[in-house]
């Protein structure tokens, strides 16, 4: 029936993103506009029965997702330790040969493909990702050379020339900064439930200090807790100060590798504002986009790639 | 009886450092010879009473202290949390001044002198100390501006002008590195265990590395991690990386503010001699110091300074 697969609202395939906590589901038209979503907790740390087939057929059931629909998948579901291992590609790496590197679950009768993660195997600077590529194929789009930031427990700055990853930096920042603020003493100092925003002077303060001297960093953060004790420093001024500690570091390093000033942000949220506030104290010029859209905007392109329409039609 | 008050051998005091988590005392003779030595771990935080008389006396008894001894106290026995409050001495803080603002614990019999910290005020740059101030009492001897580095949980960095503070700065570098080891993914390459030995190469190579920028903390923290699933990096290896990452950030950022070469090392154990390694391939002279000694100098210098030998022999 080509006429209902070629309807722009008829199922053209499942997205699925399935990284170490989460796991989101789209239900995807032909052209990639979101028919249905579902979100759950059952990240890879919370299937230590690693039933990954059967949650896979329970969300899409709970979808009503037809039987042969086929199904795509980015993140760490595709990891060593996930469903089944993608291998990486490594750099520089093309996002077409990504695509050709998707390895098809096998043993099932719906047809899904994971996507593989990308790996910078220099010596001095390893480093890998797994989910951002699919990202990265979302906004490739954009066409150009980009300079990418893409922020988040583990921000990612990356180089993208044209279809092509040419090297990467993955800096620990959202970690550090639920770390330092639960686990050091400036526990004693900062609020965690903060919600530190981009107008905030002291973020902004902080920022624009440490992106012209990252080195500041571990000098200054013992002063969140001097100041907590000398000037009576409000929790939450304190939180500000820790996040434009973090944020600017990274800006003001990350910058020494990534000079571009056209700074495509994939961001969400409170997070993505902050960021986009403190590139623009970097002199950077930021092209914002939708962290979600763009993971699904990747996840349609590979599908795309792999099961065309009139494939579809002829089978 | 003067004669046995001045014997070098006669118990002249008993000095005290009363920290968060341990407690060490001496029983020093008028020269300041160790007697009697014994440690704790009645920390501030394992004495939820507040019962820091009877802790003491209950040591005392145990070291056979004469009754009538005084007692001088460093730490965090003397901050708001503690026994008894002995207000921070503002920078510049000449030591003699320090001196002078011990707190004579009230409603005791037995003299006992808590010695206070310093506070830098500074409204960009504030910090504290409690307990270091004493160390510097014991090293003020050694004369001259001094460039002082006291390495452990939290490292200062200090700039003494004979025996004037004038400036001082606090890393974290010893709690992070545990926090690192222990609560962020980088659990999963280091080894927590690991006793990183000062002619380790990747310490020292990743050490010169930071020293030179010690902005690419942030940027080379990750690396740990891809090193070991692209490269399979021992966690050994991978321990040495991570020390030698935030040691060579501390000293390559210390060192912009500051700048003698000569510096006084105050250390104790193999984390002395990882600094005093990587202080060498920062270009310093080191004077290396044992941070205990110091300690105990610093507290019979304070000892000696509030009850003269004269007065005693007089009362």
């Amino acid at each position: 029936m080509p006429s209902i697969i070629n309807s722009p609202n008829a199922p053209f395939c499942v997205a699925a993103d399935w990284g170490t906590s989460n796991f989101r589901l789209w239900l995807l038209s032909g052209d990639g506009t979101p028919l249905e979503e579902l979100r759950s907790e059952e990240g890879l740390t919370r299937l230590p029965d690693r039933n990954f087939a059967a949650v896979l057929e329970t969300k899409l059931a709970e979808m009503n997702a037809p039987s042969g629909l086929p199904v795509v998948i980015c993140g760490m579901a595709g990891s060593r330790q996930g469903w089944v291992e993608a291998p990486y590609v490594e750099t520089p790496a093309s996002l077409d040969t990504v695509l050709l590197n998707a390895v098809r679950v096998p043993g099932l009768r719906r047809d899904v493909r994971i996507l593989p993660g990308i790996a910078q195997k220099s010596a001095s600077v390893p480093d890998v990702m797994r989910g951002e590529e699919t990202q990265l194929l979302g906004i490739s789009g954009l066409g150009g050379d980009q300079t990418v930031c893409m922020p988040g427990t583990h921000c990612k700055w990356v180089s993208l020339r044209g279809r092509v990853v040419t090297g990467f930096t993955t800096f620990l920042t959202g970690e550090l900064y639920s770390v330092f603020s639960n686990s050091t003493l400036l526990k004693h100092s900062v609020d965690p439930a903060a919600r530190v925003q981009p107008d905030n002077a002291e973020f902004l303060d902080t920022c624009a200090a440490l992106i012209q001297e990252p080195d500041l960093l571990t000098a200054r953060l013992f002063t969140i807790r001097a100041a907590g004790l000398l000037h009576g420093q409000s929790p939450l001024r304190a939180s500000a100060v820790l996040s434009g500690l973090l944020i600017g570091a990274e800006i003001g390093a990350a910058r020494k590798t990534y000079r571009s000033s056209d700074v495509t942000l994939v961001g969400a949220g409170r997070l993505g504002t902050l960021y986009e506030a403190a590139l623009a104290l970097a002199g950077c010029k930021v092209t914002p986009v939708d962290a979600e859209q763009v993971v699904r905007n990747g996840l349609h392109a590979a599908a795309s790639s792999f099961w065309a329409r009139e494939e579809r039609q002829s089978a």
